[in-house]
């Protein structure tokens, strides 16, 4: 494999500061060169040794991630039919993202449906179709396999990139799936999807009254794990080059213990 | 590459919590279960919807994770002849975490040192020579290449696995690499070495004064990123039922700005 | 009121810490003295203007400070009948700590055990009874009254302050106040009670199988204030030197919305 | 004493997520009503027992609030000609928020200026002069003594609380003291001086090029105390009432070690 092969696919940590008013929110040092040994007589009796060490203090969903199977209840129950009151603050009791933590590698497919549309970007609000899905595919001469994990690049987070501004990305109206994707993708027996958007999903809803229906279609009821806030851009023109839109894909979760989440630094390998 | 051909070489990220004295520590739940609607007029209110999302507070160094080139000073300097004053609280203006994120990825070769001198593990303070590492890659048939990332198996870790109670791993004695490894390890042109310790190299210290020698010679002067606390028992398993101690290793880093270090969950794939 | 006439009540924040294995715990920095403009360019830039922030990362009840009345449960019920359930990731619906913000202050009134039985400090697992208390009240001539705040001073503490070692604080038995006091309290409607101690009550527990039965009496069931880790050493020696056991307790609460608890700097002024 | 005669001077510490993106950030409970014994068989184990325990996470200078003299530098320098540098990761290690952990008591006087004026608030951008404090003591008979702590109400934060939204408190034009009022204070020996805005000073600033003049001066300069964002609407409609501008303050600050500054719940007893 040559460094040119691989890419990663995460927007860096402390960005999702730049979407709230602080933009120092992350992380936190607690020893930095300030405190390292400074007089002659402090570098003499440290053996001239210092170090630096820092904590963060981050929503674990709040840059490139993976959802568990708790983050979403419906009716009061989360995937498998467990009760949502398993999810305390100890943490999920079941279907938390540490039970995934040797299983987020595979085959990785990019539907580049924003390239395939002819656009830089998809409109906000536009609702990607299963026809959507199909053609791009087709045109990039890729199969969608069982167990693959897709991608689905809308362009949208391009907007955000090119003016270096991200407030109101987890706000605004977005390009995404179709609620009424859902069958299709189940179809295929894919391993998870993931997208460049805030939720997967088209926002605003396709349905009345509810907020986020492929997130409770997808999570609590067909057990799918959702990727989000996902960096295509550089994978996309990767693929756009070579015309291989298959690789391996792997995206390790943090093995947080009863975790809802985790934030991710994903990898394509060709 | 199958399931079974994966292997995730990290530990629960609560654990950490469990070698001190709180074992809630870590990650902190703000919507939870009992968040949910429960009453038949607030399930109808949300259209039966709900989720659950946590926060982390961590040191970006208390779990597997690699070191930044930020996180060690000798004289006042980083590795490249920075300044140590540029790692303030703001995080290291220098060598953070975040410029590899999309290195971390590489032929892996996992030395098991313990396993080659027929020991569980080895024990607290031995430290590791050069010729321990020629002895175990000739053993195990594998060749050190250029550009490889090292995994030394000290077994040591196995300790506190067996008694479920991680107290004062980070301040027992235990075995790990002698600083005299260096100059091997620097002619080997190796990218990363890691290890099942709290350190990599050996501690009690071999050279009286300094506390962590092999660190200030790695860190600072050799700019070689060091992995630690990884969980190698399960590779190493692996490795000795099918002979192969080389593989994929992908430990991709997240991409913290600024950050001193990183948390990580590296796969090994064959 | 002169200065020597205000006592303050109150550990160090930062103590807390020192009971754990992680002296750095508790505030972090996010701008610092290594960010302020240092160069002739930079301070001109600056016009000379710098400045550090800080945060602060704790349990709200680790260090010198009031229970609310969400903090203890007793067979699924808070104080006044209020579920359980109703406290949530999201915090206490009811019971809060802020519902109290403008309540602490009052006449308190010092028993002071130790001193009165002539000793430095009770002896660990020393269950104080009403005939401690109602010995106390007579030998410092003082009265306890409807409202007071009883701050009650068992000496426990100064045996961690004298070795500078808070270790086990939490963990260790201690002396403090019998759960056969609180109808005794309850007939005097005090309206809240302190102590030196980790949790008011003693410990080990009087009552088989029950941890801390004086909170579950206490709080869920009473409604009473406990307040906890109090610094009374001070006090205790003001209060000694000139006979005054009564004084105008300030003790505000940090008004946090939802919160169970809050950390607090207690005055005592004469 | 009575209860109506005691005024709670602080705002709510999540009310400083409300000005921000996100209402829950503040505490995070690690302990909840989900987490109590709920099935018969786990009451019967835990005897009933149940609990709950939370954690904050926040700027310590976010709310109600008192600035240390570490807050601030000029030209590398805190207060008392200490270096800039002393101040890192680890906290301040001079002129600290808990060395005035017992001083934070005494005779507080309110100059209500809006009142004076005959305005609900003054106009963002005003900048209080000596002549209006003086003639607001004048008109409320009241005098500035040594040692005073001064509470200078604007009416701005009325704007806010009126309409329930604290976006942009923290960035909009403020009215506040002029930065010339400064000799006034210090011929006047105040102890300390605080209001109901977000920087004691007028924003924008009357000095071109320096954001914060009346911070500059004050605390490396005069080493004066300022306390921030008080909540004066109840105290002042009680000053009002009974005519009475003069009061015992009492605004303990939470003595966090090395820390910056502090959120306080100060308390105006009559």
């Amino acid at each position: 494999m040559s460094e040119e092969a691989l890419r990663a696919i995460a927007l860096q940590v402390r960005n999702w500061g730049r979407w709230g008013p602080d933009d120092e929110l992350g992380t936190l040092n607690y020893r930095d060169g300030g405190d390292a040994p400074r007089t002659p007589a402090e570098v003499r009796a440290m053996e001239g040794y210092g170090g630096s060490d820092d904590w963060i203090v981050m929503p674990l969903q709040c840059v490139t991630q993976w959802d568990s199977l708790a983050h979403i209840f419906y009716e009061g129950k989360m995937y498998n039919g467990y009760d949502a009151a398993l999810v305390t603050s100890s943490g999920a009791a079941k279907n938390s993202i540490d039970k995934t933590k040797s299983r987020l590698a595979g085959r990785g497919v990019l539907l580049d449906v924003a390239r395939q549309k002819g656009v830089k970007a998809l409109e906000p609000g536009y609702a990607i179709t299963v026809a959507d899905l199909e053609a791009t595919a087709a045109a990039q001469r890729v199969e969608v396999l069982p167990g693959d994990i897709l991608l689905v690049r809308t362009g949208h987070m391009s907007r955000y990139l090119d003016r270096n501004d991200w407030r109101h990305y987890d706000l605004d109206p977005f390009p995404g799936v179709s609620v009424h994707t859902a069958p299709w993708l189940h179809a295929r027996q894919i391993a998870a999807i993931a997208s460049d958007n805030y939720a997967v999903e088209v926002r605003p809803s396709e349905i009345a009254g509810f907020r986020n229906p492929f997130h409770v279609v997808a999570i609590p009821n067909m057990g799918l794990t959702l990727g989000e806030i996902f960096f295509l851009e550089e994978l996309a023109a990767d693929c756009a080059a070579d015309g291989r839109y298959a690789f391996l894909l792997v995206a390790p979760p943090l093995p947080v213990t009863r975790g809802v989440g985790t934030p991710i630094n994903p990898y394509a390998l060709k």
